[in-house]
C-alpha cells in the first residue's frame, strides 16, 4: 500500500475513534452542536431491544434531546471502551463495534449503570467521516446501585 | 527516522491497540476466534495472584471457556483504559501496559467489580502483530456492590 | 498537506494520548517519575470547583503526592475515555478534553466514585508535547457505592 493511502487509513481511525468521543461528550454535556456534528444527514440510530430507530439528523438529535427530559436525566456520562475499527478506505466506507458503559442519574435520584454496545457504519462523504448508521444494543441487565439513601452515606 | 518506518510505528500502535479490543470483545461477548487471534501460538496467559499461568493458544482458549463456566458467569464486561504501549519497531517487538475495568455478573447474581492491569509483550511474526505474554494482575481490591436485592430496586 | 505534516500530527495525537495515560498509570501507582513526566516544568493544574491550582512541577507533584495522604487512599483508579484533541501542528499547541471515571477507597475503607473532565492544553517544547495546563472539573456528584458492609459481603 502507497504513503498517501497509509496516511488515509490512519487518519480515518483518528477520525473515527473522534466521532465515538464526540457522540459522548456532545451528549453527556448536552452540547448539541457537538452531537449533531458525528452523524450523515440521512444517519439512522436504532435502538435494539428497545425495537426503535431514529431517521434523519432532525429526528434523532430532537430523540437525544428528550432523552434529557423524559425520564428526566440530572446527570449522564457515556464512557467508550473497546473499540474495533474496520476501514475500507478505497470504498469510503467503515465498520466500528464500541463498548459504552453508562451512568446516568434520573429525576428521582435514583441510577442506572448498564453497558451497551454500538455496533456502526461510517461513511467519507465530501471527504468527512461521519456514522451513518449507529444500532445501540443494550450489552448486560442493569449493573446493582445502592439505592438512593446510600448515596448520601457517600457524601 | 523515514516516512516507512514512521508509518510502520503508527499502524503498529494501532494493531496493538486492536489487540487489546479484540481480547475484550472477544472474552465478553464470547466470540472464542476474535479472543484466539489476539494470541501467538506459544503465547503465556499468567494470571497474576493466583499464580497460574496457561501456555500455548489451545490452554488460553480452553481456559477462557471454562472461566464462563465456573464460576458460572452470567455477564462479563471488561472495559480497556489507559494503554501505554513502547515499541521497538526494528526488533519486532513492544510492550503494553492497560488498565481493565471489570464488572462480572455470577451465577447465584452476586456481583464482581475491580480493575487489573495488563503487562503485555506484543511480537510481530510473519508481519502480524500478536501477544506473546499477558501477565493480569489484579489493580484492586473487589470493589463495592449492592446485595442482590439492590438489583432488583434498579429494574 | 504534505507527508510529513501528516506524520507529526499523527504522532502528535499518539503522543498526547500517552500523556493522559501516563498521568493516570502514574498517579494509581504511585509512579512519581510517569506522572512527572507528562508535565511541562512551568506546568499548571487547576482544580476546578476547589477553586485551587498548583504552579509548576514540582508543586503539582508534591500535591499528587500529598492527596494519597490527606485524606489517605488506600487504593486509586483513574480510567480515561472520549479523548477530543485539536491538535494545531504548525503552532505546537493542542487542547484536549476527556473524560475520566474515577474510583478510589479511603483510609476508613468508604468508597468514592465520581467522572471528571480534564480540559487540557498542551505544547510541543524542543520536539516533546506535555501538558501545559490541566483544569480537571467534576463532571458528576458522587455515584452511589455500597456501604462498608456491602463491601464485606463481595469478597
Amino acid at each position: 500500500m502507497d504513503v498517501g493511502a497509509r496516511l488515509d487509513r490512519l487518519e480515518a481511525e483518528s477520525a473515527l475513534r473522534r466521532l465515538g468521543s464526540d457522540y459522548c461528550q456532545g451528549f453527556d454535556k448536552r452540547d448539541w452542536d457537538r452531537f449533531a456534528g458525528v452523524w450523515h444527514e440521512d444517519a439512522v440510530w436504532v435502538v435494539v431491544g428497545a425495537g426503535v430507530q431514529f431517521e434523519g439528523l432532525e429526528a434523532i438529535v430532537e430523540q437525544a434531546r428528550r432523552m434529557w427530559e423524559e425520564p428526566e436525566l440530572r446527570q449522564s456520562h457515556h464512557h467508550n471502551a473497546n473499540s474495533v475499527i474496520d476501514i475500507d478506505i478505497g470504498g469510503d466506507v467503515a465498520t466500528g463495534m464500541t463498548d459504552v458503559h453508562v451512568n446516568v442519574e434520573l429525576g428521582d435520584h435514583t441510577w442506572q449503570r448498564f453497558t451497551a454496545t454500538y455496533i456502526d457504519r461510517y461513511e467519507r462523504r465530501a471527504g468527512r467521516w461521519k456514522i451513518a448508521r449507529r444500532e445501540a444494543g443494550l450489552a448486560s441487565e442493569l449493573f446493582p446501585v445502592s439505592d438512593p439513601d446510600a448515596h448520601g452515606r457517600d457524601r
